[in-house]
């Protein structure tokens, strides 16, 4: 069985057609979805790109793995995706924006003595090792004609507007403009051809983790996509005056680059582009599986979509990601594994919570591979036969390091304790921060996420037992790398025997002696 | 300025002369506590030897370090004491029961692509480099005339009762008799012997660590210190039947070897000869303080006497120690830096909070060398010059991994929850278990901790924060060591630049701007 897990970057969970987003077209996803699972409410455990990335890499959460922000280093001892498969025979591939950070402060001397690390087979920090192979973006584009030093930038993310001017994709106002290059040599495009490339030359099995960095911003799209949605028709924002309120919003989303998306012309502008540019990623999948199935390949891949976190767009006043609202946390899970197993579900939505942390320990757990003592997600292959463990989560928890930030130093928090956690189960989210107000939200009675109870003070039952409860999950989620693999080895053995081995302590070795008064010897 | 610090095993806090014992007699230590401080409220992160060991050296908390029991590897990539110290040129070296546990996943492939691992420089598992060098302490046994395959089983772990039987030093009946080794032979002879070995050999800067053993179980001592204190004037246990209502305390303590402590004339005769292999460290240290002052070193050497935690000897009905209590996880702590720096604090005692993690960064900081990132503890400096720093935390945390004792498998919780935290304040000290009731003591009121509140069920506020207490605790001290490497060269930099450094996004650039509609482009 081949595995093709792809990720797309910033992709929120509602915008899927299957889903029933009013607007954007999956058409591939969809039918994706038809002949597998689309788990709906599956949950990140960091809404930023790394640390989120570093749970579904290496199956734990990222107080385990400790990559905590973007370009925080994954330690060198961390196995990841690519490592269990690499080591169980498949050939592994990465491409697109799977590359995570290397321990900065140890890498030079293990690589000099020749270390053997298994991250490499995959992806070196910044692009993958097979993209970089094929010369990379700017090669594609070059020999496809779009002739500068620099044609990525040039073409791949500047638009020309009506009046001739060119405008750089990060510009805001270049959103409702076609970019400079042709959507067959867009980056989803080149990078889907890479995949088609890999997979034909793969020997089986493999593994290829193919990563979208569409439609995280720059929001641009080439033709037609950048014209596909009517701006006129994108769902409105949520949002709530009295969310301002919390001291950490409106410099956080001032930081953020938030508040442009108050303006009606930016938040329409910048959903009917992101919406284009998931069509774009959508038929270029299209292509990828009309290709899996010309290739006779289809019914021995399992398929998963995911997406690192999602994009607020507006609602709750804010851009990109980060906090924890459901625009955020929640995302897309789609996956379809071939044969017969799991034609229980073929079609339907899972409705148990899902974390990232599954990744690995399912696709482990789909190919017959042991799951090891390392990993801290649990196999959703019970959930795909149709089953309901009852011993599931009933919660999910998702973790913000954000001593990155300039908010903190603005409000005057040190850095150890710009850290939030959130536990959101069926009806409540409760988000902790240290040194800043808590948030609650009845999901039940407010699903948009607009009226923060902790503000009113009036729930204080409630909020002790979701602190009850963060304590607990985190003292019950301690990381088992070390502790297991001896427990394992080793057992619960109780008492411990003396180095000697003589594990006598005279007439009190039976508990049922004790009360002997002093022994004639 | 040389370091030497000083560690006993499982020797209580109020087991010195100076802290008011009514019996033991530690003169030496006493001398060394009127030359410099002593920290009466010094506690460790865990009261089992391995990962209280693992948070002197590594400066870190349990949770960081990982090494949460006995035999649980040290994850490669820790930096440790000698690391620190060898690296800013000191000669290091580790005499007794310094070794920790190599990271047995990845040892083999990082020796065999030689990997310069600093911990080789002190210690391996088991037995120590220096103690290794020398033949080990059998070597020295046979040299004395104790002829034996096992010379420090058959003479210096078993006794001879007046009736001529030989007993093991492991059965409790033994206590009361002497050793068949001299004093002067000794394992803390012996140690101190190659102490003063390695100190007259070493240059200059140098680091030693000497790690007793005793007074850690078996409790034997050699003529006289076997008769040094009179069994019928020990002080009693400190127990309370009502103890035993804590469901883990009966499987606990029946596990743990305690129950035969119940008996009177058990507890007293531990209890004395206990005393005496406090005696017998003692005098060792007064010859190396002679040792030292006679070399001319003695104004040029700090030196630490600590223990990793203490011993029951049947106090809560529990012989040894895990659990809380204050006789496990108090721990003596006396300070002694040459110099008029810190005349301000001579033959003082300190009552703020320390603990073990603290270790590392006050040496490094007596010696002026640099803190970094991955240190957890604080340095003791500012307290030893006699100021009261007003950020001082005000509670200590000390927690327990105990998913490699039986009694998690009889009380039928999964391995991942047999965890426990504490946290002790000045009034308070609340303990909290997964799937079993907490414990809280009102230290004021009740200093035995006999009346554990948390039964009654009546103090449902201060159980509360303590939880929040215990929650932002951790969520304040999540292990800094990878983000705040990058935090540091990095800084908190607010809006990240995109990659191509193009970071203008329309007229919305200044925050001030928002508001703006469509542009004419």
């Amino acid at each position: 069985m081949n595995i093709l897990f792809i990720m797309a970057d910033q992709w929120r969970a509602d915008c899927l057609g299957s889903a029933g987003h009013p607007l954007v077209a999956t058409p591939h996803l969809d039918a994706l979805a038809a002949q597998g699972v689309r788990c709906d409410r599956a949950f990140v455990q960091s809404a930023v790109c790394g640390p989120s990335r570093m749970c579904f890499l290496t199956g734990r959460y990222v107080h385990a793995h400790r990559s905590s922000w973007n370009g925080v280093p994954l330690p060198e001892d961390e196995r990841t995706l690519d490592y269990y498969f690499s080591d169980a025979g498949y050939q592994v591939a990465g491409i697109g924006k799977v590359g995570y950070p290397a321990d900065g402060e140890r890498l030079p001397s293990l690589e000099a003595a020749g270390y053997d690390r298994a991250r490499d087979r995959l992806a070196h920090p910044g692009s993958a090792w097979y993209e970089r192979q094929q010369g990379g973006y700017a090669g594609f584009l070059r020999a496809h004609g779009y002739n500068s030093a620099d044609p990525v930038n040039e073409f791949a993310n500047t638009v020309i507007t009506p009046s001739g001017r060119m405008l750089s994709g990060w510009d805001f106002r270049a959103a409702p403009h076609p970019l400079r290059v042709r959507a067959e040599h867009s980056r989803p495009a080149f990078q889907t051809d890479l995949a088609m490339r890999f997979i034909k030359e793969a020997k089986q099995p493999w593994l290829l983790q193919l990563s979208y960095i569409e439609p995280h911003w720059p929001i641009v799209a080439p033709a037609p996509y950048h014209a596909m949605y009517d701006r006129g028709q994108v769902p409105e924002p949520q949002r709530h005056p009295r969310e301002l309120e919390h001291p950490l919003l409106e410099p956080f989303r001032t930081e953020r680059r938030s508040r442009p998306l108050d303006s009606e012309w930016v938040w329409r502008s910048l959903r009917a582009t992101y919406y284009g540019m998931m069509s774009l990623v959508d038929d270029q999948l299209g292509r990828l599986f009309h290709f899996l199935r010309a290739e006779g390949l289809w019914d021995q891949t399992v398929i998963v979509f995911v997406s690192d976190h999602g994009e607020y767009l507006g609602d709750h006043w804010l851009f990109e990601k980060e906090l924890f609202y459901e625009q955020a946390v929640r995302i897309p899970w789609i996956m379809r594994s071939p044969g017969r197993t799991f034609d229980a579900t073929r079609g339907q939505a899972i409705e148990a919570f899902v974390e990232s942390v599954d990744l690995v320990p399912t696709l482990l757990d789909l190919c017959g591979l042991p799951l090891g003592h390392r990993l801290q997600g649990r196999s959703l292959v019970p959930l795909l036969r149709g089953e309901s463990p009852g011993d599931w989560r009933r919660a999910v928890v998702t973790d913000w390091d954000y001593r990155f930030y300039g908010v903190g130093e603005r409000l005057g928090i040190p850095p150890q304790r710009r850290r939030a956690w959130m536990i959101r189960d069926d009806r409540f989210k409760y988000v902790h921060f240290l040194d800043l107000p808590p948030m609650l939200f009845d999901l039940e009675n407010d699903p948009a996420e607009l009226h923060d109870l902790a503000q009113s003070g009036s729930y204080p039952d409630i909020i002790a037992r979701k602190r009850l409860e963060l304590l607990e999950w985190r003292m019950a989620h301690e990381d088992p790398s070390r502790s297991e693999w001896l427990r394992r080895r080793k057992g619960s053995s109780g008492v411990a025997v003396p180095a000697d081995g003589t594990a006598n302590y005279g007439p009190w070795g039976d508990p049922a002696t004790e009360g002997v008064e002093e022994p004639i010897l």
